[in-house]
């Protein structure tokens, strides 16, 4: 059997999926395909690609890898996309202000190849080719990645960005030690589970006048989001958080 | 001073000598030096371009990497490409019946880094878009490097050679932070202002009937501290989870 007949006999979750979001050119979405194929990645997932899908121009880029891999997934929302993940990563050129971990693609590969390992469903994002991601975008992962350049020529276009990253992902498969995060048998939440859990916050909240500026709402919510997101909650930790919703809104009922 | 201007200020052994040998697509001497440029690297020599020099795909292609690394230099012959440079690295993907040591990209960038401490003038060739280097060209080299990628999908094309080559020597020279959170002008909450918080929420799950079976509260109240913990709010964040548990605990007031 072939390498790539392996991968396409491997479960869904051994490898990190790769998430292009709103990409523009057909081109870029084949050298994509081609980059992670050269490392040994495989699932494609595209967020609202401007031409439709397939594109022709995709596949004349690929060299062939998007023959070669698993179909391509389309998704409308980039939440719809990452929906069954645990652990996000957001790459990003310039540096945000959000309380997020920031690392290398270097080891942000070896924290993935852990999480792979205890089962999780890793998703790394990427965006559209002038933008780049979002603040909306990056609010829905946990991690950002970032690849150290020359500070002062650092634009990558798109297929060398995804390159880069699936390369540090492939030259990484030994186990190097560093902190883990022992979670018992409870797997982090998955980002459906999470984000109903914080969508039923921020309404308790808005429907409490949390929200007294109504322009702050949005920057606000985004950080309070960020800061649960952070702390990365298992499937446990949200029942818990559920818990203690319920409990504050129910207090003043029982006082009264 | 910038950082392109430090560049052209280093000594010309400052850094690796890339020769491109026989190169056929002037958009691959672009994507070439645009890669280089983005790696720190900006010394170019190319032997015997098809289409002449300057060219204006390799211009376009750039991004304005030629115009901002000194002058590309043209040889004749890989040879005179050479003359000058002590020890010579040469990139080939299929493996040769030559007795000369092969590396890894990532190992051979730490081998050149010394090298090129030792006052070293230091090569690294690649060959034509299809065919690679020639075993004639390869025997003038004293090492060889090859990027290890999926066997069975790992044509890369000349750009991302070099991207790949050049990432690695610049892992090597740019200070990055391996994991970094940025916090903007806040720092960590102390811990006596994380127990307030903690405090305050604890006491009001208990009012509020949360911890029902009394034996398993102080495991509880652990784990939901631990979880907050882990996130590692800020001054600001902690402000923001009073106000949570403000909302939540009169929402119901306010709905009556």
């Amino acid at each position: 059997m072939n390498y790539a007949a392996k991968l396409f006999s491997m479960s869904d979750n051994a490898e990190p999926i790769i998430v292009l979001v709103n990409p523009q050119m057909g081109e870029n979405i084949g050298a994509t395909a081609r980059a992670m194929l050269n490392c040994g990645l495989s699932r494609l997932r595209i967020v609202n690609p401007r031409d439709g899908w397939p594109n022709e121009r995709a596949n004349a880029m690929s060299a062939g890898a998007l023959d070669r891999i698993p179909p391509v997934e389309i998704f409308d929302t980039l939440t719809a996309a990452i929906a069954d993940c645990q652990t996000i990563y957001a790459t990003t050129a310039r540096s945000r202000d959000l309380v997020k971990p920031v690392m290398t693609a270097r080891s942000a590969s070896i924290k993935i190849h852990r999480e792979i390992k205890e089962g999780q469903k890793v998703a790394i994002l990427f965006g559209a080719e002038r933008s780049g991601l979002t603040n909306e975008e990056i609010m829905l992962a946990h991690k950002l990645i970032t690849i150290p350049l020359n500070p002062d020529f650092s634009s990558l276009n798109l297929g060398q960005s995804v390159l880069l990253v699936s390369y540090e992902w492939s030259q990484n498969i030994f186990d190097a030690p560093d902190i883990t995060l022992p979670m018992g048998k409870s797997l982090p939440a998955s980002t459906q589970l999470f984000n109903t859990f914080f969508d039923r916050l921020d309404q308790a909240l808005d429907l409490g006048g949390f929200y007294r500026v109504p322009e702050m709402k949005d920057i606000i919510s985004r950080n309070i989001r960020s800061f649960f997101s952070r702390a990365h909650p298992t499937d446990q930790e949200i029942n818990t958080l559920h818990g203690i919703i319920t409990t504050l809104l129910g207090t003043h009922d029982k006082k009264n």
